[in-house]
């Protein structure tokens, strides 16, 4: 079954935004063995949107919208539907007496526009939005003597995975023809890609039936195998069995294998729990990345105590304790200040592990001595202190991140 | 004049690659006058391509096509583009000899596969491709009684851009009617998309020549108004005047109205700057966010000195000297908690100003009493402090992020 993705919004048709939601969508529709044939992009104009859906309707099984669902004049995917359909909205009484009762425990004035949101296509069914206001729709209907899915989701990242994980896919899977796909990635922190490659590439390229895709962002690659089968147990044999000749090759810097791949941060913290440890952190480049990074999972205050965020001078000695004559005589960037950052923080936040960062993050302090990129990262038991000193490449937001991703693979390091 | 942008490429419809070169000519295309009104991104299926471009002949005035003018059997832009037009390739005896030349010079061997290159379209003009082997091709053609241009252009990013620059621009300035584009945009935190609209919609409905788009994203609503004029002055004055009008009705909820729209951490960070005053946070549930969201921003460390992570009750007392007591008695999730952080890092980091958060970001660890989304957030100047109580709604990810955006904007008014 071929299916097009239609992104709404006239923002997307600027030169500064880009859809993303259907990169998402498309992984899981080719997890059902449905193909995107096309993508199209089109503004707020109900003329075009019509013509877009309508085109949709003549060349593909599944049309999906995301976007223009919202309660303003320029929400018009409901209106545009039932224009390329040839239908007619209807306001649904139950949907409107939901808004009503969100409005109220929000202490929201509902304004006429907001009860767009309650119309519905003829014969649609509503898909529910528990992290917004607008409901989707699911359209099962004959166009042009064929069956036609079309589904109506709304834009917000947030709002359409969910939506679509939990109401269209189990809805999809009852008409979909089955197929069996298996999926394994791996996951390395700090190898370069075509370094990785040149080291697997003699593994994966025997296995012609299992798709092998490596992508590199930050730090970070992500091995993905997939093998579509006609039982499951046979696809999940073929990847399983790639995914272990693999780790074999790669050895400790595989930090993730499971099925349900895990970042980085979630495995510093299923580590640190497993061996009952905690952990604090005293940042002066990365700015307090590597504890948002970790405070973003949800349970991390079982192992992560905290730390500081010690930009100044000043602050690197009241929360670490690093002496003023050490900064003066080594300067803030250096291995002896990571050091005592590492050992100061544990000290103070009595904690089993202490990280320290510093570093140049730029894109102005540099010197040729000292050159944008340099980080110091430290770690320390109580007992001993790694320090590696670091030269990342790239722009502030990627020398921070390279500094945040390092931090925590010695973290790992150091608990396996 | 409308255009669509045909992006072709079976792995643009993978769940990893996306077009970026169509930011690149909509920027350009705009500056000429042009509005993309659709953007269409196609597998290498020969059907499905002519019925992308035979859509898009249907549609829109101008359309171009990135990729797919490749020797390899799934290059198949120039055959699409034949059935769609009804029309037949030429081999062209000239190009042929190009190819042949080319070639010579960089010792490859020609295949017959390569000279498909040296297809023609019907009354086409060649585009020359000094930085690759594939020509583009410029059609100027009737279709359906309507005058259409059409653009054949490489898919490489370093091909398709000299080539639009040098070769397609020149052309469009003769034929497109000269316009100006002027735009603007509008940005506010913590107001709701539709209540926002709410206020605004009487006003920009009233300029039916400015198109005025909303985008609300975790706590922040973009406004962009774009206006289309036949001078530069006329369609500055137009969004200048709907602009003021909306800063006016919007108030002090709106941060950012430069031409060039900022974040609320570069104005944070540019206000303190300006007033000469110094900033120092004691996060707890937002766990460095806010940290890191300021740090992020080069030069911050003028006017951000640091602060710290304070995720155990015990470093609350340690870093920002909130008593103990305080903390058993209103719980670490309270008011006076929040109050004690602000006024307790804001000492000892010696800065002007210092910001307090506690909240339950879930999902675990909420209660009838405090559920999930209870945040209080606080801000010290060391004469008073200003703290308020949220319930944000949404998962870990976006109460956290409310709560960095509303201490963030806290801020700001403090400093306005």
């Amino acid at each position: 079954m071929k299916c097009e993705i239609i992104a709404i919004g006239s923002e997307l048709l600027t030169p500064f935004r880009q859809d993303t939601n259907s990169l998402y969508l498309t992984e899981r529709l080719n997890e059902l063995g449905v193909v995107v044939a096309f993508k199209t992009i089109v503004g707020d104009r109900r003329k075009d949107l019509t013509n877009a859906i309508r085109t949709a309707l003549g060349r593909v099984d599944i049309i999906i919208t995301m976007g223009g669902l919202g309660p303003t004049e320029d929400d018009l995917t409901r209106e545009a539907w039932a224009d390329a359909l040839g239908t007619e909205l209807k306001r649904d009484a139950d949907i409107v007496g939901q808004l009503y009762v969100r409005a109220a425990q929000r202490r929201w004035q509902l304004t006429e526009n907001n009860l767009k949101q309650a119309d519905m296509l003829d014969g649609a069914q509503m898909l529910e939005n528990p992290h917004g206001t607008a409901p989707g729709q699911w359209v099962d209907t004959v166009f042009g003597a064929h069956r036609k899915l079309g589904m109506l989701l709304p834009g917000p990242p947030s709002e359409i995975k969910p939506m679509f994980d939990e109401q269209c896919i189990p809805r999809l899977r009852e008409i979909v023809p089955q197929r069996f796909i298996a999926t394994r990635t791996l996951k390395a922190a700090m190898i370069g890609e075509s370094h990785a490659d040149a080291r697997i590439a003699p593994i994966y390229s025997q296995f012609t039936d299992v798709e092998t895709t490596i992508l590199a962002h930050l730090g970070d690659i992500q091995l993905t195998l997939i093998s579509t089968k006609s039982t499951m147990e046979e696809a999940e044999a073929r990847v399983n069995e790639l995914a272990s000749l693999i780790e074999e090759e790669l050895d400790d810097l595989v930090y993730s294998s499971a099925k349900q791949s895990e970042s980085l941060e979630q495995i510093v913290l299923y580590y640190l729990e497993m061996r009952g440890a905690t952990l604090s952190v005293a940042e002066s480049c990365t700015g307090g990345l590597i504890a948002e990074r970790l405070t973003s999972i949800a349970g991390s205050s079982r192992s992560f105590l905290g730390g500081a965020v010690v930009y100044s001078n000043e602050l690197k000695t009241e929360f670490a304790g690093v002496p003023e004559e050490l900064i003066e005589e080594k300067g803030a960037v250096s291995r002896e200040v990571a050091t005592a950052l590492a050992e100061g923080i544990r000290r103070r936040c009595r904690s089993t592990y202490g990280v320290g960062v510093t570093g140049i993050a730029g894109p102005g302090g540099g010197n040729e001595e000292k050159p944008v990129g340099l980080v110091y990262i430290a770690i320390s038991d109580g007992v001993q202190t790694e320090v590696v000193q670091k030269n990342f490449s790239g722009d502030r937001e990627r020398i921070r991140f390279y500094a945040s991703q390092q931090a925590l693979d010695m973290v790992r390091r150091q608990l396996m």
